[in-house]
């Protein structure tokens, strides 16, 4: 007989019966009757402040949802994803991000193989790469040294490279030759043509990033981008001994889980990287993905990255439940979609450095947990992952916040920014604006979230107001603050958002490494391309597609 | 007496009594029980094609929902919106983003005044501004021409230039001297820092762009930009005749609601473009704000995307409420919100051209429709705007599509795309390559429709499949193709989503052209940046927000 669901369990059944009391306490009534409110509910781990000080709970509300953690074996879950065990059941293999950062002088023996020194191999590899990059003494085809590396990806081999080398522009090192990484994901080829219109093809090198290399987006991309380059660089003014395995070699590099296919598409054996099917598509920054990042902030820089991501680690491993953000965070969000009924998560970071943020834990977040099935296959009678969407704070401000705060859904909201910045710009007046301006983008984060939870109380009357401009507040939020944006504190913050995507799959009882709700679509994909080149016969379609399609065939006659 | 609210009348009433049966009923089985649906729920105009027939619904919905519109007066609406009268009560006045596309032969008196003659003035300035531009006689201080322009504001100052420049790329006109365009709008001056380290001072100029001139993100980054040019432009090695007063007559325009503060702020009276407090930021691309985009595609293609956004406004007055899109488009997300309880919206383009669109609806919808209080001062009892996000829908396949596929939320989806691209690429070779890729781009896109639409019956079964496999489909949407996209069919695109941003408030009886949710941040954070700075008492705040001050005053002095 199978165990009961985690709704059916006493801890669930217990939070929904004190749900119903919270449901309708106001967040401003918390604050005003606990004092130290802040302290209680802020934890620090890693170089990160969280305040969880205006979510709509109270202690026993947060011991209760620790039963709840309990109840649902985290602390055994968290130990089976560091050792290496099969967690990824649908797919039968352990899901081992972790072990791209473990330091060379730590050792994890995954069935009876010890992976610390292949990960290390692969990092030594990398370096080799980076160093001749910035020594300027990787040469294309020509002779001449690579300036601009584009990255062809989508997914996972897009979103993380994007979002950390935005972050960490300014971690570039001194004193190398500059490369200008680029990212190209559109399937339609519209960013490609426009880099391909800009670039010399004679100092431009492809990365092509795909865990399987059957990634028909990133492939498309790549065909193009080889027929651009053998155009120009093999055409009629060719320059002696250029010939195209000379171009394949000198310009493309592959990033990938199967060598076979980097070496089927050409990919010269020496300028691959490898890495393992353990690592999933959205958790692979840390490892051979990366590389377009070690390319903008240098190898000392990235490996701080990962030494700030296995800090935490070590830190989700070891803290106390009760102290452990990774967990804590988790249980925000479980509180606020399975017990408030609230289905949307805003992501604001307060730094434009962190601009893509949002966007990569869009793919973190709803992809690892939009599921529906228990690790058992039985359909869940509960919610799991919200729709979860943001932008930069004080843009947002300017856009969707009036949603937030007048509008009738209920949102909850992480606010992200760094303690301090600016304060080691050299010359002192741009450096007191700089940071003037830094502390207005604080000052607006902090009043906006406060403004969320005290709506009207927030404001000093000054006589009635007409209710148009009524604010409901009660809109639950955290805060997380780094001390300052850096390689190692960024670092942390993404295996921050892992690990709470894994504690609530972990009592969701969902599995968060597989995704198959994509795989159907890609399927049904190549059936339809067949339809549309006229290869296959329309008539098995719904009603709907087959209208779609003799419209675009009607509008390609026309044209 | 107060009229019922609208949830109280007849015609809401039974949809929520209709909406009862159709809960239980799958999207499939709409499919099989009615052939000829795609016709039946199709509609076209101004080069659009709408197909609705994957909404959850069936002809005695759409008559239902039809009967609401008229209940709630729709077609007074629209005459009264587009007769220039005070249909933005709280704040008194017209909302006449539709005067702004008026051809010249056209007239529209608003209280005693003729509104088509002073728009176009204003289009012939823009004109003449863009015209000096283009043929390299808009020099800066130096006596260089201009190259590059730096569009600074934020949220309707920049969003909508951002993604229509963006979208219409390819229309550059040929023969006239390339101008840069570029987008700062981030508070914390991280893009303008950016650009600021590559562009040279004396071929740059910047846009201030802000509807009051008092948005502080816009104001403190052109302080930055004005100190830049100055000590890079006024500096030791000055040219002759070169002073402060040339600096801002040659580097600044500014567009603006108010010319008193144009002055104010230096910009040169000659330099300025003034549009109207009836203009909502967020409805505002189609006039003065919208010189970044006539910059990047001339006038020509600009009066053509007014041409395709009057083309809109005029099917929007003239055709009967069952074939009128804006009026059919809202009518499906008021039945997804408020008779399916949907509350997620997603924007999914196919087409990298469009990569800013869901981000531009995403302030569209939420600051227009974000609000709880109808006209008269009461609290709405039902959903209003749901939580609207996107991303271009081929990337999103790689990232959040799970959710949509196998998560527990609903949503519903907007799939947009162009029937044909690429059909005007001189070379047949790269003609076919390029025209295969955006056949697949299709393909992808009606592929996730159906298999969001049908699940599990979208697929030939080739035996059971675990039940991770299993897609439970039945999540509604909307299929929209442009003919092509064009600066046309652009503008009919986007006047198409603010005509039914407007017929949803209509029914909801909120005002969509107010923002008082933005307001009091705005007041909270002059407020608690004071504090920050050591000048006010810290002692009036709440306890978390006190403890997130202290900490960065912490940080501030341990750095």
């Amino acid at each position: 007989m199978p165990h009961p669901m985690i709704d059916q369990q006493d801890a669930w059944q217990a939070l929904a019966a004190h749900a119903r009391k919270m449901r309708t306490t106001h967040l401003g009534e918390l604050f005003s009757n606990a004092p130290g409110r802040h302290a209680a509910f802020t934890r620090r781990a890693a170089g990160l402040t969280l305040d969880l000080s205006k979510q709509r709970w109270r202690d026993e509300t947060l011991e209760r949802l620790l039963a709840l953690a309990r109840e649902a074996e985290v602390p055994e879950a968290i130990r089976a994803l560091l050792a290496g065990e099969r967690v990824n059941r649908s797919e039968d293999r352990p899901a081992l991000h972790t072990a791209l950062r473990l330091p060379p002088e730590e050792s994890l023996v995954v069935e009876g193989e010890d992976l610390v020194p292949a990960v290390h191999a692969t990092l030594a590899r990398m370096a080799t790469m980076v160093e001749r990059f910035h020594a300027g003494q990787w040469r294309g085809a020509t002779g001449r040294a690579i300036r601009d590396v584009v990255n062809l990806g989508v997914g996972g081999s897009d979103l993380g490279p994007l979002m950390v080398t935005h972050a960490l522009a300014d971690y570039r090192p001194e004193g190398v030759h500059t490369i200008g990484v680029h990212f190209a994901s559109t399937m339609d080829g519209s960013q490609l043509a426009d880099y391909l219109s800009r670039l010399n093809p004679e100092t431009t090198l492809f990365v092509l990033s795909s865990k399987s290399f059957t990634t028909i987006d990133t492939l498309s991309n790549a065909r193009t981008a080889r027929d651009w380059l053998m155009a120009r660089l093999m055409g009629e003014n060719r320059e002696e001994g250029v010939d195209a395995e000379l171009v394949m070699r000198q310009h493309f590099i592959g990033l990938s889980a199967s060598p076979e296919k980097m070496h089927e598409w050409g990919i010269a054996d020496e300028h691959q990287l490898a890495f393992w099917e353990w690592v999933g598509g959205r958790y692979s920054l840390w490892g051979a993905i990366g590389l377009p990042i070690a390319l903008v902030v240098g190898m000392d820089h990235f490996r701080a990255l990962l030494a700030g991501a296995h800090a935490m680690d070590r830190h989700f491993s070891e803290a106390p439940l009760s102290d452990n953000l990774p967990v804590l965070l988790a249980l925000a969000g479980i509180w606020n979609v399975n017990f408030l009924d609230i289905r949307a998560h805003s992501i604001l970071p307060y730094d434009g450095r962190l601009e893509y943020f949002a966007a990569y834990l869009e793919q973190l977040e709803m992809e690892s947990n939009g599921k529906s099935v228990t690790h058992d296959g039985r359909e869940v009678g509960y919610s799991t992952c919200p729709v979860l969407w943001g932008q930069l704070g004080p843009n947002a401000q300017h856009a969707f916040y009036q949603l937030l705060h007048q509008g009738t859904q209920s949102v909850e909201c992480d606010f992200i920014a760094p303690k301090v910045r600016y304060d080691d710009v050299a010359d002192p007046a741009t450096r007191d604006h700089l940071m003037g301006q830094h502390r207005l983008t604080l000052a607006n984060c902090f009043a906006q979230s406060r403004v969320l939870m005290l709506g009207d109380k927030a404001i000093k009357e000054d006589g009635p107001r007409p209710v148009y401009k009524h604010y409901r507040g009660n809109q639950p939020s955290s805060t997380l603050l780094l001390d300052r944006l850096t390689p190692a504190t960024l670092g942390s913050l993404i295996a921050l958002y892992e690990h709470k995507v894994f504690v609530q799959a972990t009592i969701w009882d969902i599995n968060p490494f597989d995704q198959w709700g994509v795989e159907l679509g890609k399927q049904i994909a190549g059936e339809t391309q067949r339809i549309l080149e006229h290869q296959a016969d329309i008539a098995d379609m719904d009603d709907s597609t087959r209208g779609l399609i003799e419209a675009v065939w009607s509008a390609e006659r026309g044209s």
